[in-house]
Parts: C-alpha cells; sequence; structure tokens
C-alpha cells in the first residue's frame, strides 16, 4: 500500500528541520520522531570498533528498552570527536528532551556526515527548537524527518506493510539513508521504524535482528562498514489487542512484516548505491553450514570484478566461480553449479554451453541474479549489492574532504 | 645492478615463443626455462579452493624438490576444464620433456588466460618445438620468456640482485606476470625465480615461503585470488661452496637476496595493477598480533574508498581509519596512530591540525605512504595496493568474455 509512512503507525509525531549543518543552505538536516506515550525500543549498531559518539550513547540509552523520541542530524557524524564528540550527544539528547517535555535517557541520538568535527551545537538547538514546534503526524512530516536524514543519497527511501495480527491491524513502517556503505565524509546507513504493534522490548529487539541479518546486514556497497550504521524501531502499542510474545504465530506475523520492511529498505539503499545501475542479487544455496554460504555470498557481491562484469553486462561466470573459490568456504568445483538468473552456466566444474545471448540480456536488467548452489549441504544466503561503475570513482575520487 | 638478466644465474637456459594462443599473430606466448642439470626446486600456489589444471599438477611435481625445466603459456589458463585439462597439462609436461630430453615429472607447467577453454594442443606442441630449438642464455633469451608469460601487463617484470655467500658470488633473479591480482579472462600471478646458489629442495622451499609472505602474499590488487597463482624457483648450484643450511647465516643471507626480488617484482606488480596511476603502501605497527597486523593492513589495502581517496589526492583519514575499525583486529581508536607519509593526521581518537597541503602533496606522489600505529602491540605488517580509477572499471567493464 502506497499511501502508509512512517507515522501511519498510531502514536507517532515526526518533522525534520534545517539549521545549517549542510553546506547548501535550507537543506533539512535535523529530524525529530516523537512517541506520546514510552514506546517499547530495540536498536542495533554499527559492528566497527572505531564508533562515533551518538552508536556510543545510544547503546546505552536503548538497553532500557524505552524511547519517547529519535532525534538525528545529517551533515555532521559526530565521529572521531572524543570527549567533546560524547558530551555533545549527550547535550543533544538532553536538547531534545527539554523540548518534548521528556527525559534525556529516553532518547536515542543519531548523527551521519562529514568525521572528525564537533558538532556546532547552537545550530543543533535551533533546529531541535525548530523541529518540536513542527511535529505533526501527516505524510508531510513522515517525508520531511526522512529528508533531514539524508545525505548523498539520490532517492528518499521508505516503506511501510500493514497486516491483521488477530483482531488487531498492525503497521510496519521505516525510513532509511544510505548510499556507500560508509562514505565517511557524507554516508553511513541509519535506518529509523516505527510500528503500533503491542510488543515488548525483548521480542522487538528478536524480531528486528532476525529481519535486519537478512536485509540490512546483507547488503554491500563498497564491504566498507560505517563508524555510524544505526537501526532503531519504536513500538506504540497502539494498535491495541494482546502483547505479541515470542515464539507464537502472532510473533512470527509480525516478524514478517518487519522483515518486508527492512528487505524493501535495504534494497532501496543497495539501488542508489554510489553510481549504481543496477542491483545484483547473489544467492548461495547447498553450503555446508551458514557461515560458509554467508562467505560465499560476501565474497561475490564484494568482488570488484565480478562488480565491474554486471556493469559491463558480461556474464562472467569465471570471477563469479574464482570469487566463491577464495572466499574461505568449504568448496569443491566438481560440485559446483553456476546460474545467471535462470541460466545454468557452469556446471560441476566445467562451464556449459550456455545461450550467451540470453545470459547478456538478462544481464542488463535493473536487478541481475547471480546463483550458486555449492552442492555441499543445506545453508543458504542471499545477499544483495550493485554494480562497479565510473561514477563510483568520480563520486569517491573526485570528492574532497 | 641493472644488466642482471633470469638467465645471470649460472646453469639455465630459456626462450619464449609464439605458438597462436593469442589473438594477435605473432605475440610470444608460450614459455619454457631450462636448467642443464636438475634443479632444486621449490613452488607456491594460489589458496583459491578452484584451481587450474596445471596447479593441480604442478603441486605433485614440485614434491620431489627437483626440477629440469618449467614450461609456461599465456593466452589460455587450463582453468575450469575438468579431467580434459588435466591431461592436457600433462601432455604438455610430456611434450616439453621430450623435446628436452628430460622426464615429465621434471617439467613443471604453467598457464596463464581465458578460462574455461581447453588448450588448443596442436598449438602448444608447435610452440614447445619452437621454443625449445631456440633455448640461450643471452639477455634476448631471458626477455623472451618473460614477454611470453605476460597477458594484460602493462610493462614487462624482471628483477635480480646479487652477492657474495662465504666465497661464492650468488644471483636470484626472477621474472613475473600480473595487473589484476585476477581478471579471469586475462590474468593471474606467475612468478619465476632462477638461483645458483648451492642450496637444497627443503631449505630453498622454506626461504621461498618467508619471502612470498611479504611479497607477493602482500600485494593487492582488487582482492581477488587467481585460480592460477604461482611462484616457482630453481637453484641450480653452479655458484659453488657449501650447500646452504637452514638456520645459518649464509641461509640468513640467501634469504635476504630471495625477498629482495620478490619485493622487488610484487612491487612491480602493483605498480602496473589495472588503472593505477599510484603504489599505496599500507604499514600496521603495534598491532597486537601478526594476524591483527595483516586484517588492518589488507583491509586498509581492499577498501575501494580508501583506493579512491588516494586516486583523488585527497588525505581522507576518516576512510583508513574506519577500514580498521572494521577489519576484525583487536582496535582501540584511543590509542590508534596514522600518519600519511610523515605527516600525523590521526592521534589517539582525534584528528590532528595537520598542514592540509602538505598532506595532499604527500597524496599526490607515484608512492603513498599510509601508516598506522595500533598502540596494542609489537606486531607489524605491510602491504602495498594501488589506487582505483575509472580506467579499472573500463578494464574490467568493458571487457568482454
Amino acid at each position: 500500500v502506497s499511501d502508509l509512512t512512517l507515522l501511519t503507525p498510531r502514536g507517532f509525531r515526526a518533522a525534520g528541520a534545517a539549521c545549517g549543518l549542510k553546506t547548501k543552505p535550507g537543506t533539512p538536516d535535523l529530524a525529530l520522531l516523537v512517541a506520546d506515550s514510552p514506546a517499547a525500543a530495540a536498536a542495533l549498531f554499527t559492528t566497527n570498533k572505531v564508533v562515533a559518539a551518538p552508536v556510543v550513547l545510544g547503546r546505552r540509552t536503548v538497553r532500557s528498552g524505552r524511547l519517547r523520541a529519535v532525534v538525528v542530524n545529517s551533515g555532521n557524524a559526530n565521529a572521531c570527536t572524543g570527549a567533546q564528540g560524547l558530551r555533545d550527544a549527550k547535550a543533544m539528547a538532553a536538547l531534545a528532551a527539554k523540548a518534548l517535555g521528556v527525559k534525556p535517557a529516553e532518547v536515542l541520538v543519531g548523527s551521519t556526515g562529514v568525521i572528525g568535527h564537533f558538532l556546532p551545537m547552537d545550530k543543533i538547538a535551533a533546529g531541535i527548537r525548530d523541529a518540536a514546534a513542527r511535529l505533526d503526524r501527516t505524510p508531510a512530516a513522515a517525508e520531511s524527518f526522512a529528508r533531514a536524514i539524508m545525505t548523498t543519497d539520490l532517492v528518499l527511501k521508505t516503506s511501510a506493510v500493514q497486516g491483521k495480527i488477530g483482531a488487531a491491524t498492525v503497521t510496519v513502517a521505516g525510513v532509511c539513508k544510505g548510499s556507500g556503505m560508509i562514505a565517511p565524509n557524507m554516508a553511513t546507513m541509519l535506518a529509523y521504524l516505527t510500528t503500533d504493534a503491542n510488543i515488548g522490548p525483548a521480542a522487538l529487539r528478536s524480531a528486528l535482528k532476525a529481519a535486519a541479518d537478512i536485509s540490512f546486514n546483507a547488503i554491500t556497497v563498497d564491504g566498507h562498514t560505517s563508524t555510524n550504521d544505526t537501526v532503531a524501531i519504536l513500538a506504540s502499542g497502539a494498535a491495541g489487542g494482546p502483547e505479541i510474545v515470542a515464539g507464537t504465530p502472532e510473533f512470527a506475523a509480525f516478524a514478517d512484516l518487519l522483515r518486508a520492511v527492512c528487505q524493501d529498505l535495504a534494497a532501496k539503499i543497495v539501488a542508489d548505491g554510489e553510481g549504481a545501475t543496477r542491483v545484483i542479487e547473489v544467492r548461495i544455496e547447498g553450503a555446508k553450514s551458514d557461515k560458509d554460504a554467508r562467505l560465499a555470498a560476501r565474497a561475490v557481491a564484494n568482488s570488484p570484478l565480478v562488480k565491474c562484469a554486471v556493469h559491463g553486462g558480461d556474464p562472467n561466470w569465471g570471477r563469479v566461480v574464482s570469487a566463491v573459490g577464495y572466499c574461505g568456504a568449504k568448496i569443491n568445483e566438481k560440485k559446483l553449479r553456476h546460474w545467471i538468473g535462470d541460466v545454468l552456466v557452469f556446471d560441476a566444474g566445467l562451464p556449459t554451453a550456455f545461450d550467451r545471448a540470453a545470459a547478456e540480456a538478462l544481464m542488463r536488467r535493473p536487478r541481475v541474479l547471480l546463483r550458486l548452489d555449492l552442492g555441499l549441504g543445506p545453508a543458504a544466503y542471499t545477499c544483495w549489492t550493485c554494480d562497479l561503475s565510473k561514477e563510483y570513482v568520480s563520486i569517491n575520487a573526485d570528492y574532497h574532504t
């Protein structure tokens, strides 16, 4: 349903404001999301060991499992900013808390943008005041929030689904930003989700982890993990009905809605990857273990040679097969099969006499499927990436710090 | 000394021939190296689990520690060719053995080029006959061998050093090819070395492993390990003197000569990396363990964002620091220091107020040093890569299988 927004789940208001963090005047760069009452909350953060101040703070904040608000700035990542950065992140939570009449410990802070610069706190303060004054439940307010977290993104990324869980109609919605996995001067992946499901923090966290694992954690643009990556969800419970408990059919139904939104958002990040002209789906089947399936999928998805071949529309099975060969997983080339779309191009150690024109046509579609059956076990994993173009090099070489 | 060649070490002859494997007529594509008498030998092969037929055969051949000849073709990798490929590799050894009057088990076979195609054995046979008839010890013969193993290489790669070990003057020499770590339709890294040192196979293998570890195994163009990579050395013993035994000062002196040649050849591969305009040296110090030092060095060297930043001459310390952050090694950003050349740009979690113009000037040199001290222990590792340019994308996207 296309008219659902981040604010369709009942119990939330949002706004975006422009406070001058970005170079171009009037560009939205301060986003505020507020729950009418304390919401169950869960969040996942970057696995990078160099982490930005808002991530250090955010890990503590979400421990309570309850949030009233999310405040995010773009244009400055507040990363590599030391003790001053942490003070600034705390001040940002305090400013939002004051403007909203909630506690600082109930406010999750997010930042994205250039790293190594201190936040201009006067601008942040003005932005928070401005956004707090404009909070609304309209589609325009939802879009305003989504725009204010963008950096190098070319398109707005938003997704939502609705379903019945018992008697309750539950909506799960989300917005995200990201186009390189990182471009430390302007990037990072941030995703904020809302739902009106009646679910507690532990079950929410469990569903979020499962969904992220096969969505946000299954995409790569350049293999580079940001210092600021954050995925957070707030559940207002306003849909009513009994509380959704892990291990029940109701939980499975909720997890499914959440997975759908996360996968849709993740796909939008890849499609908007820096310089991307097409999305590549790498599907590994028949691996000996889950770990092997992931290793194989990521090796193919991160290979610049594979990404260049897809960019050129070239059915270059050799690059795919050799990437699987060095990925570290158990591989037996005599059992290996590889398809481009539904065209079998490599079978048990040997290339097939495949229809080259058909394979080339499949390689030129907006979405290219590279499928491999390792023939060694039951494990499978799918991940998504984009092609590697000259435009990627332009964006990342010609752009200066 | 610049007039040393692959055939300066006494006891070897070589030749190159054109047998029509490459598209352009008359391009050398068959190389032969012959020892006057059985030479001590050692070789290292790709760690890829998808391996070409000559690698399968070569691993068996070198087990004896003695070789009389090396035969290499370019233009066809004999990879992903199954049982027929292995028969062809054996036939190639037999053809060379017959032409030279030695045993097939004394001939190491190498192949590089397109994968998934059977070797045209009639052309190979003609090439071997032709090369065998032209074997010589001249610099022209050495160059002819080196040219015949090239594929996408833009420059001939050769290196040699000479030193006294005891009373004997020992030469170590080598040639290599490679410009992408792999571009499975025309690439792979191959290196062939000769020496007249009097050294046995076990000591030779030990020295080769140590040298390769900090040379050929410390370079990356695109992180993609080929199915055919091979480094082999033959020692004729013609320099005389007592046999060099592992653990002695003489062994250390020999290992040092070998390391110098391997590092010089490896540097030449990186400098000729597809689309490369500059070489990047990534030097990690202060790591907790050797493994951590390698993880950190390789994460920086394989980051397309770092490689693009160097291409653009941009002192983008954030990309370097965040790559170290996600590499999997133990990292504490508060102990981390990063220099571009000798300019300290990041110190204990914070960027410094560095001289931007000086750092930019260092980034625009043909050779850029990115140095990091993790501040956690004694381990160090250095690796080399090249920048990522639009030309890399052109070579790998516009080139069709």
